[in-house]
């Protein structure tokens, strides 16, 4: 199953829920031009199309394998990876004296979706290079970026994130992987690295020439738990003063998960120093490590939403081919009872809508979030806090919308879609890690209903859920949501504890993030308004499925996110577990 | 991951849901005492967690195999089939003319929730062999029954269902297999079947001395559609007039389905007549097959809602040991900060409670069918009447709810969850195919809205809804829910058109079922007022959640119940494909 870029679409959400176009009236984000938008989402659209979506269903099959020490890819990857940082995608946002184009954050998102819809497990090499970037911009002293930024915001060299261990996975607090410094010969004043991570996402491979690890670990006198925890660079190979590489550092991927989807993105078991000879430099302020990986977790987890609609891009197109093909049984109450292509029937159809509606939304709050992010950047404080609030949303429900969409396209298959061979299970799998990894959707739901409700005592969220409850118009579905958002996340602030807060927070999640996103398809909807190109009827169509349908349907989890927790804990935890 | 057989609550959910002791008053039923009730449960349960639930995960790792045209299971299978057989476990609610008990269907229910429970893949053997016997027993010439019964209902021999074609899924009208009658030789009389049938589950293997295929076919001058196809019995081995095995019948499987999951079910392509010699004999009339096959359709799909249950119940009792071993994170607020086990989080708390509310209501739902088919057999046409309504609510909401509590399942688990070894993600793999087969969850949901509606012209529907209102009482989320489910319904008979119907079915399906399954649950929660024991107290929490959160949830469907089906054909296809 091919990959058709959906360029207009993608654009048309840029400019009206990124707001691209006024993001390019700032003179940081001048080349953000309307041609050069155009022109980015086509190039990358077309070479995710040709060069890594080809290679999808090959690299489920076959795998990343670890062979004597080595992690070797599918046929094909070394190669598409190297025409991949030919072509420059890798520097669209990046730091422009590294060799980066400084273009908005938006346009960062749109070379992710385009290659993640190509190829999910390929797409995570560069989105953990991207993560690396950002930390050691925003933290690395002038020489570590020096010698490490030029080179990873071209691509050929690559970064990992290196935070869970055994132990300590939602709570990195627990985690025990040592660094003591280095007094002494060549490498005094750097840390020796000694510990081992695990779930190490694309931890190694010979794709790219150099491995840049940014690993988390405690300095020797460091206080306990979350405050003692400090972040350092740790490359595959040292890099002498000239840029060169050197010696192999001690480090190693000691073996691969076998995982239930991404099978040819590497999952790697890391040991560092093995031989005590791991070398690494600490990043910023020692002790101030989980501080650092924060300031890029708000993007990282952009980037994991962006997944629900890679995945849901995907299951669609092929979901919706399928439904085109496939004849099978009259319309009901045909009078000529001749057999047609399954999209004609009522139930299929509601799928197909379903499965655009939610990914097209989930768009639509991708979009929105990284015009935020964008605002942010050119000093908009609230946009910032827009995007704050918003992260959490896309992230949950994203990747939870990517797994309902994967599974809805298993469904529209029939029998064929639980088939190996046909490519509707491989979403169904791929899909399911997006809820679990760069915090599980529990640990966004927390950080919304904790952290960000608490920005400006609730406001940043009450404002949010006034506007779209106004632009909505009294009595529509989406401003009963939206109030139920608000008058929710009132309870919460107020009489609610922290318990009862948490034991509501996923489904309060939902609510809002549906809210947000049925707001921004409204937009997208009035922004056509006198439109009849197939483009907007179609668009017409999907707005009215989200707004009649899903809007009501996350209304429905109002009593949910307002039950409490004493319904949770009114058996003791032996009788639940008995 | 073991499996722990919930006997209490099963012999629980028969008391209370299928009334089973009612039943043991009826001459009829009067062998399923309570002790028999109970010792068939708990025997049952030992038997499938200590023999087929250790083979669940090697069965998922190595799967069935096509080697040298014979399919081969993975170890251990044949000798658990064996003892299976051996301890007469196959012969619960067969005819007891042919050495079955007739005991009640909600114990043939039972068995078969224990043996999917612990093997899911492996139950499937089972699940058909019992469609075979209810078909040749309703439909079968009384040479045919003696000749093929005694063996399937000991389980010796094993059934198949040969229904699917590629042109041929949920329309079985389109079918192409042919029957011609043989006119002379040692077979006159008897037809010469040749043809291709897909999806054959346990199509073919070696743990039966021989194999039934119950496989429809059109002869020469049949009607075409649905009106023109003929149920044939076509042994794997030929069956002499003593009963003995002749010669192999001119049939094999061609090849395995490479499956997202259930890799231990050699679901099989078969061919029938590659060298014009395979012969089969007719079942019933000619003509009259479709109508013979859904006689034992009703039981076939509640066999399937069961794998909810199933399902449900096992990715339940793996979370819940996680959970309770899996130390992270001191709880939110905790001043003393120590790291607990994560069931004490508020929000993995929930998820364990949605996961058991999902599956006790489910298991209420499906013993409370069972319990209707019984009373049906008995001549209480308005139970009948019940049933029949109550089947495509169970297997439709019963598998969704499967892949649901499945993922919430994975979700818990973490990291964990998305790694194979876990157990997890078989658990979200395998349960992907109950809304598929035995007619898709959509198929049930149009078969709710139109034949079961239908019946009494809606009296059926509205009657229940009414009882469960008024049982539930004013104000109650669960009256709420039930008068919407009625005023849909009424909707649907009356103003709404086929294509309204069929476009708000899935979501009105669901509706009904969460409405049925929270009836039965208020109806448990009841029957233990004034217990004490930990069993019941876990109940009442279990309950309180269903009709808390889940029930309000379903309410929510109503908007998109009543959509109408206007907005799915507001664009054209081609707009829609586009």
């Amino acid at each position: 199953m091919n990959y058709t870029p959906p360029t207009q679409e993608q654009v048309f959400a840029m400019r009206v829920c990124a707001g691209i176009e006024e993001l390019a009236q700032s003179e940081r984000f001048e080349a953000a031009t309307p041609d050069m938008v155009e022109a980015i989402a086509e190039g990358i659209g077309q070479f995710a199309a040709g060069e890594w979506a080809p290679l999808n269903r090959p690299g489920d099959l076959e795998g990343a394998k670890l062979e004597n020490g080595v992690v070797r890819l599918p046929q094909g990857f070394e190669e598409a990876y190297e025409h991949y940082v030919e072509q420059g995608w890798n520097a669209i946002d990046g730091p422009v004296d590294y060799g980066g184009q400084a273009l908005p954050f938006t346009l960062s998102c749109n070379v992710l979706e385009n290659l993640g819809t190509a190829n999910m497990a390929f797409n995570l090499l560069p989105m953990l290079s991207v993560g690396a970037i950002e930390a050691l911009d925003a933290h690395g002293s002038q020489e570590q970026k020096d010698r490490y930024l030029p080179k990873l915001v071209a691509g050929a060299w690559s970064g990992t994130m290196n935070l869970t261990e055994p132990q300590a996975g939602s709570d990195l607090g627990a985690l025990r992987t040592t660094a003591h410094p280095i007094t002494d010969g060549e490498h005094a004043g750097k840390w020796r690295i000694r510990g081992q991570k695990i779930y190490i996402t694309w931890g190694d491979h010979e794709l790219a020439e150099n491995i840049v690890h940014l690993v988390l670990a405690r300095t020797p006198d460091a206080p306990e738990g979350s405050r003692g925890i400090s972040m350092f660079v740790v490359p595959k190979y040292h890099v002498k003063g000239d840029g060169s590489l050197g010696a192999r550092n001690d480090l190693r991927a000691v073996s691969l998960e076998h995982k239930l989807g991404i099978h040819a993105s590497p999952t790697c078991v890391m040991s560092y120093g093995d031989n005590d000879e791991c070398v690494g430099e600490v990043v910023g302020a020692e002790n101030r490590g989980l501080a650092a990986m924060f300031t890029m977790m708000n993007n990282a987890r952009i980037n994991v939403g962006n997944q629900g609609v890679q995945i849901g891009e995907r299951a669609l197109q092929q979901a919706t081919a399928y439904a085109a093909e496939r004849i099978q049984s009259a319309r009901a109450g045909a009078p000529d009872k001749k057999p047609v292509a399954i999209v004609e029937h009522p139930d299929v159809r509601r799928m197909l809508l379903r499965m655009r509606a939610l990914t097209e939304g989930v768009r639509a709050l991708l979009y929105y979030t990284a015009g935020q992010v964008d605002r942010g950047t050119l000093g908009d404080a609230d946009a910032q806090a827009r995007a704050d609030l918003c992260v959490p949303m896309l992230k949950a429900w994203g990747t939870d919308a990517g797994v309902e969409i994967a599974s809805l396209g298993v469904q529209v298959h029939g029998g064929m879609g639980f088939v190996e061979e046909t490519g509707a299970a491989q979403h169904y799998r791929d899909a399911r890690i997006a809820p679990i990894y760069e915090g599980t959707n529990g640990i966004q739901a927390a950080d919304l209903v904790t952290r960000k409700l608490g920005m400006a005592n609730g406001e940043v969220l009450f404002a949010l859920m006034q506007q779209i409850a106004s632009k909505a118009g009294d009595g529509s579905n989406l401003a009963d949501l939206a109030e139920a958002c608000e008058a929710t996340g009132r309870w919460m602030a107020s009489e609610a504890s922290l318990d009862d807060r948490l034991a509501g927070s996923v489904p309060f999640t939902e609510m809002c993030a549906i809210a947000v996103a049925g707001w921004q398809l409204l937009r997208q909807r009035e922004a056509l308004e006198g439109d009849d190109t197939a483009f907007a009827a179609r668009k017409r169509a999907t707005v009215r499925f989200f707004l009649d349908r899903i809007v009501p349907e996350a209304r429905g989890l109002k009593a949910s996110a307002q039950a409490g927790a004493e319904g949770l804990y009114a058996i003791p935890t032996e009788t639940l577990l008995a």
